[in-house]
């Protein structure tokens, strides 16, 4: 008996949540879809570009649709700057203005936009970079969830640092300058009220006075990563795949903070692929690692930076692999889809 | 007796369509809620900035939320490039990148994904300006609408051409470069197959160009205003309240399509309310209108500019007034809300 099977597969003709994950099924969204339409007009897409004629600017936009719109540590309004600043500083700019843009749901009571407004306006001012235009659109009850923030940002690069995900090398050092786990587990036990929520607090913040510590080490900061959607696990095989080299990690090394190790363990969900919106990691050359550690260090957002692993002399190319806590090797690999939809 | 009204007003405690349209609801909202959130973190926000600390780059921000996603003469994805491009060009500035950033409903099409994208980067193409950077999030079905679309442009600014909504003078010369109310129809006509849709288009197009040619005129140009939300009804209302003038135009000089003037008719719209994607307003100086309506008619975009009105000596300040086929003169006030929702 032979099956006959003439129809195309439905799951790959339409939209996914994981095509948005991070992982991937949006990489291949990507390559095969969006950048064949668009190659037309310029260059590839990155998280950060930078501007035709001007070396120094650079420009990142990012849509939130985080779910719920507050949770402990944050909201849309303040994840909104905090995550394009982010964007810009591991291109290892510093922030220069915002553009902020909003799409309403009819009915969302004013008072929650004022919050979310007020959040935003604050968080910018903390970040010290000015929301210079904006655009709001109100679409029918039931067209959005509530609503969805896009920030895009323009940044000046510090002088001599130039991070990019493919200037890792073999020897280098990594470097990580906080706790991982805390974002995506404080909002998904927030949405579905899982009770960790009154243990932890999403991590975001703005890292772009971590980045300026490190501006003084120069060429010698190779790549600047932070790891949102998708977690460590896909910002160090994204680092690999783009720089052609190996990563080992230590388990041991990996700071995964009480609550998020507990909230994980229940839900099934790996530390390493859960979205983190205020560490980054980086990856220095190897003598000046101490300095780069220090210098994380002498901010707030990095005193609990640490190194937690290297870059092999010999590959494999693009593998990233985890030394674990009784000793054997695992590989760490590129998560597919989506665990944790509406996350940022 | 006494009415006793303790209890708010409930339209007033949550967002409504109306806020999302362009006209005096968008206005209270923007001044009452958004600026003063997000005023401490920079100056006020207009529909394209200044890049602090570069005088000739301006940035501007839009979410397109076109429903439907398709209809004649254009789609989402063209909309989103030429809307960005033409209100950088109405600051007089010439759009050197743009950030595309997707949200996107799970179980949309890939190939309506695939349409909209390659709509988009020809449109980008087509005008000249590379797509330089890009973000997609994905939501569940029900979480958004199909897909909305932001578009970030950064432009630069012709030498002498600084064009505001504040700078309008008595005297000056009132031009519009295209006939008007033909994205709103043809979009409402679609969505609500209203039968029109076959006899007219969108006027969706970059107006980049045409504000290129009028540079050589320079300072002589003041005003230069695309009428999108809220028709040129708003444009012109904005214009005279910021430049605190009064505004008159001739109903028999403004051009109106036959097929425009029919579904308003039917519809009982006014066809200066209604949105336009590829036409402009320019305020100039009487002794340039000349050169400035023959500078617009020199390119393909603008070869059936017109003289509308003029801006009188004595105001009133703010008022727009229109002197009918008749002879009579009656106010064309600010449009207050919602009419064509969700037009782009």
């Amino acid at each position: 008996m032979t099956i006959d099977c003439p129809t195309p597969r439905h799951e790959d003709e339409v939209v996914l949540l994981g095509h948005g994950a991070g992982g991937r099924l949006s990489a291949e969204l990507l390559d095969q879809l969006v950048l064949p339409a668009l190659d037309g007009g310029g260059g590839p897409l990155e998280d950060a570009a930078l501007l035709p004629g001007y070396r120094e600017l650079v420009i990142s936009t990012d849509s939130f649709v985080v779910s719920p719109l507050f949770f402990p540590g944050g909201d849309i309004g303040s994840l909104a700057v905090h995550g394009t600043v982010n964007d810009l500083a591991m291109r290892g700019a510093w922030p220069l203005a915002l553009s902020v843009s909003l799409i309403v749901e009819e009915g969302l009571p004013l008072a929650e936009l004022r919050a979310v407004l007020g959040s935003l306006g604050k968080a910018a001012q903390n970040a010290g970079v000015p929301v210079v235009t904006g655009d709001t659109k109100v679409v029918g009850r039931g067209a959005a969830d509530k609503l969805f923030v896009n920030t895009t940002g323009i940044g000046r690069r510090h002088g001599a640092l130039h991070p990019s995900a493919a200037l890792a090398r073999p020897g280098d050092t990594v470097l990580l300058s906080g706790p991982i786990g805390l974002h995506g587990t404080t909002v998904l036990s927030t949405r579905e009220r899982l009770g960790f929520e009154s243990d932890i607090a999403s991590d975001t913040r703005p890292l772009h006075r971590l980045v300026k510590a490190l501006a003084p080490l120069g060429a010698a900061v190779h790549v600047l990563r932070d790891p949102t959607r998708g977690g460590l696990a896909a910002a160090l095989n994204e680092i690999a795949r783009d720089s052609c080299v190996a990563v080992e990690i230590d388990e041991s090394a990996v700071p995964v903070p009480e609550a998020v190790a507990s909230a994980c363990d229940l839900l099934g969900l790996d530390p390493l692929i859960v979205a983190n919106e205020g560490c980054l990691v980086a990856f220095v050359s190897a003598p000046a690692a101490d300095d780069a550690l220090a210098a994380m260090r002498s901010v707030p957002e990095g005193t609990e930076a640490v190194r937690i692993g290297e870059v092999p002399p010999h590959g494999p190319d693009g593998r990233v692999s985890l030394r674990t806590l009784v000793g054997a090797r695992r590989i760490v690999e590129m998560p597919l889809g989506e665990q944790l939809p509406r996350i940022c």
